[in-house]
């Protein structure tokens, strides 16, 4: 389904095709040098703790992972239970993208996309899922976790007031609620919100904290507003080969990442250009997005001859589910559905080249 | 969402209510004295294997368990990786009523619904399926197997051509083929087909053949048309807890369900009887079937009221998943959903007394 | 190792090789009739529960399985969490003879021996083995729970005393107590303790208590005495497939096994048939005991000619691991290692021709 | 069982409490600019892929991770079945040091210690357990596969006669050969004898090839030379969360490390100076070494008083396990027993303040 022509020249495949920022690079340098002890029990995995802790306004618990699957996963396996479901968006990374890590690391427990074609995940979702459902234990998998991914699976933004609503009904049927947070900055900048609103106050009990797509190289938080969860965590982490023996490479870039704003600074430039290649795009009467762009990726269906033009262009991207697309919208004859990422380094160049590749004027420079 | 109220006089709540029949329970006690080894090393066990082997007019491989559920999932867990999925009907007995065993005993692969509200799987949903999902490797799970039941969730019955057409494409795209019998029997009995046209011919890898519901207490076949599985399905069963010390108990239930075509006359009367039970119900005209009755289960939906003077006159039955409703069939205001089983036990005094009940004639006796 | 040399004539092979007894095959056919809800949900699970609950003098939660390695290996996967050690006898079954299902049940928890090649477990090796072994978290395996078998794997049977401090001393470090009880009738019989004696009051957690050795076809029950495990127990017996339809395979099995004490009346008779023919063994002086007979078993270093005449006369019996002989025992050149086992159905006539076999008297009747 | 008392002086605690050789870092920070695919498919992993498929002179299939915990255990994932065992040496890493890990990637496999306390696993350990254990299966678990540390756990090195010794014999019972190569750099630096000698050419069919302890920051191999594997891994990778989206953070420490033979360079300093403070300490009458000491890792058993001596005076290292001192070495009253062990990063004054605590003269240079 996916199909990739990589080159040199527009960078729009993935925000995973990057490097690390300077800032962030130049931490890992500094760390590198001296004895420490290994496991996290060292200076700088603590540094970044406190600068989390900061960022979030109250203590959490905080483990390191060099993965988005395995932050995701872990953090449900302490969740969830091996006979309970993890209700999700149909469109969710833990559903679609990670194979079957969730079973993997919950001992069997089962993903559950419950959206159908609808943008974001609703309350009414819920509902309607748990109206219809079986609840007839221990035959019927009970459900027993809300995963929501925030910058959402179609690059949209859920409100705190949103995410409290289904926080709350998810709750009051015994679900406990994580946070795919791959893209939490790029929401956080695309909001104005800041992260407590957007995570505990609103009912969050897990966050899976991204860096690696937004300016780090790998260094993914699992972080804890629930109490009780950091010893079973350790546990699980090290049994999935997950605890790191050099820890300062995660908390290194933490540091370096989370230092005077800079991964907000980041994201809020991939948001802008977003915003400009959406611009760019819809500049054309023959492309249609299929959701608002609020944070750095774009859903657009175009011509077939569009697509070709732009690859042969230089231009990278992905083809996209097809059976993502929402329900107003179906494919034409001679049409494409993509996705196009925008990152920290995406600079003008890329965006100049794709609107000349579209028959466009550049975009207005970021003000 | 299913309700039950049980009662002595009206039995239509499962085919899993009643005890064994009187030949398999014989059966039993027949084997019942003496020494033989265990773990299956026994002389019934070999008779039971011989019986299946001719009923299915070929060489099998065949291991014994006491649920339906262990027999499904070990067979699909010799099927597929742990990173694969499994296709299946959108109410499969293995996606909905197993809780997540499947993912318990094959390490985690995903059973997955693909039939939407249509009442049978078809070639149409395989291609949909494989046509709008992701196939980029490793990241999306992989489909391995391709589970079918028979009779189907909604109480209907494929033809072998049917069969042949879904284990066809299925198996060009690499998957395996697995047949959930837990009403085999009924569906063998109602079509008037081979057991091993239902099967083998038409593709099956590997059956889950169901004595439980038809006559034994607790009796099941793995019944493996593939050469190659029996080893791992060994081990398997036997770490699954699932290898039982006195192999007679299954040895004997088997060689008497199967003796003399027992298992096909207690069948044939369940379908008998549900027949007339559909006759029945649809003689009044506010009742509706949502699927045609064909082997042993009728899904009908019914005003409310009715349903309540059934239970109140002591009729048993559940109230069924409303998403299993067929895509044309809206349930009005006041109205239930309901599904009635009928078994080899089930005698003409529960066919009167739910007539009775319903304000009808007793239905004519059976032929 | 093993071997077996089956034939119809004397029977010491293994307690599963009989079948059911008169009274509980009776019991099992009188439960057959009628119609009862499916899943536990009837009478005689009631009926059974409440005989185990006056067994065992106060409440207890419990659930029927199949099997003992189901028993055993479910149990066990409430009382641990996958990164913890489950300490036993290095003779134990569900370390030697249950394959991995310790570790498929529990979600990848370790048994691990600690015994050595002493008779019974001892306070001593907890801790000889708390003192060397690491306990750097979560880089060591942590014990989580501590097996012990009543009767033992090498048929000692262990006072109520022993059990005390063996558990006082595994409570101490945070472990639970399990107890395989496949043989727990003999032991109760052996030692004239009550079985609340033997279990709770000695602190143990939860029993797998056997009735399929002991003149049951297929039952064994799981008897709490931990309050909060019968809810997750249900949960993991459903998703292992061993939550049967037709509870009342079970019910009616332990409602015949244990009403009027027949269970005990069984158990005494394969004890002192054991004691019988170890009797008649000793009284060859080629022939050592490897461990005193206190319940059911023998295990007894003899001339390979012996045993080779034995097989010759029609006795049944496995020859042994050897690395279960006790440390000062050790086998000759010429000399084999065997287990024999009685049982309810062991009658005169297998010691009769057995002592005939050793060219001895036969042994004295049964007072 | 372990204590550490970290302090900024003498650093002999793990060769993983060091950052990365300034080497290893440069590659890291050249990797880092550009765009790239994800998930491996860059120019830096398939230069690292190149480079260690010349290191052992022959197609390979290599994947990455992280630590050597994902890759011991991803590894063995693919070479046993979840109801085999794996033999091992008695202080494996994989046994003792990665809590149930291996259970946890297998499926469920049982990690088993077969060498009792010698310092090498050797062929008389495989025989003695073959003969002792049982194999009837499937009650027993089967062994499936040999994993052998190199370096080993106890600082030895393997010969490649050794080596081949042990895989002829486990592989004609069908066991697979992992080697774990945590500190394989070090093997090699100390025995002179090629990479391709001492793993396929002895018959190893996977070796876990670790960066992390000598030079690099978080960069594991897993070196199949067995074909037909690397699928299989790819998905097991992913579902366990060990697929980095940055592959070029491996890709780049491996071609730092390998290049120009940077590796042995850094294994030879460690090994070097591990020599030196054997001599140091062995110059002392109350000093008595476990093992030889052929690699990087010093096992010595000393007075208590001069631990703690040491320690005040800041040195760092590990109270060692006791259950790993060689059957010949019992620790007397007042005695410890501990682990030393150096790394690229052990300088000269780390051996000068440890002779100086010694009270000995500082140990003579590095020619």
């Amino acid at each position: 389904v996916r199909r990739l022509c990589y080159t040199r020249r527009v960078h729009f495949g993935s925000d995973n095709h990057t490097g690390a920022s300077e800032r962030v690079l130049n931490a890992l340098a500094t760390a590198n040098s001296g004895h420490t002890h290994g496991y996290g029990d060292d200076d700088w995995t603590r540094r970044a703790t406190a600068a989390i802790t900061e960022v979030f306004e109250r203590e959490v618990d905080v483990l390191y992972v060099a993965t988005g699957t395995a932050s995701n996963t872990l953090a449900l396996a302490c969740l969830v239970q091996p006979w309970e479901s993890i209700l999700c968006h149909s469109q969710a990374h833990i559903l679609l993208d990670e194979s079957t890590a969730p079973e993997h690391q919950t001992g069997g427990a089962r993903p559950t996309g419950i959206s159908g074609r609808d943008g974001k995940l609703t309350p009414a979702h819920l509902s309607a899922y748990f109206a219809s459902t079986g609840a007839d234990y221990p035959h019927n998998p009970r459900p027993g976790a809300l995963s929501l991914a925030q910058s959402s699976e179609l690059g949209l933004v859920y409100s705190p007031e949103e995410l409290g609503a289904l926080s709350e009904l998810a709750r009051s049927r015994g679900l406990a609620i994580h946070m795919d947070g791959a893209r939490f900055a790029n929401a956080v900048a695309a909001s104005g919100r800041s992260p407590a609103d957007l995570t505990w106050r609103a009912g969050v009990d897990v966050l899976s904290l991204g860096g690696t797509k937004n300016g780090c190289l790998a260094a993914e938080a699992i972080v804890c507003f629930r109490s009780g969860l950091a010893e079973q965590l350790g546990f699980r982490r090290k049994r999935a080969g997950h605890l790191l023996s050099k820890g300062r490479l995660f908390g290194a870039q933490f540091v370096g990442w989370l230092a005077e704003g800079h991964w907000l600074t980041l994201a809020a430039h991939a948001n802008a250009q977003a915003a400009r290649l959406a611009a760019t795009l819809t500049a054309r009467p023959d492309v249609r997005l299929a959701w608002p762009v609020q944070a750095n990726e774009l859903f657009a269906v175009l011509p077939s001859s569009l697509v070709a033009s732009l690859r042969a262009a230089g231009a990278e991207f992905y083809d996209w589910y097809k059976d993502s697309l929402p329900s107003g919208l179906a494919l034409g004859e001679g049409e494409c559905f993509i996705r196009l990422v925008t990152s920290f380094a995406t600079d003008d160049r890329d965006l100049e080249a794709f609107a000349a590749a579209l028959g466009l004027a550049a975009p207005a420079a970021l003000s």
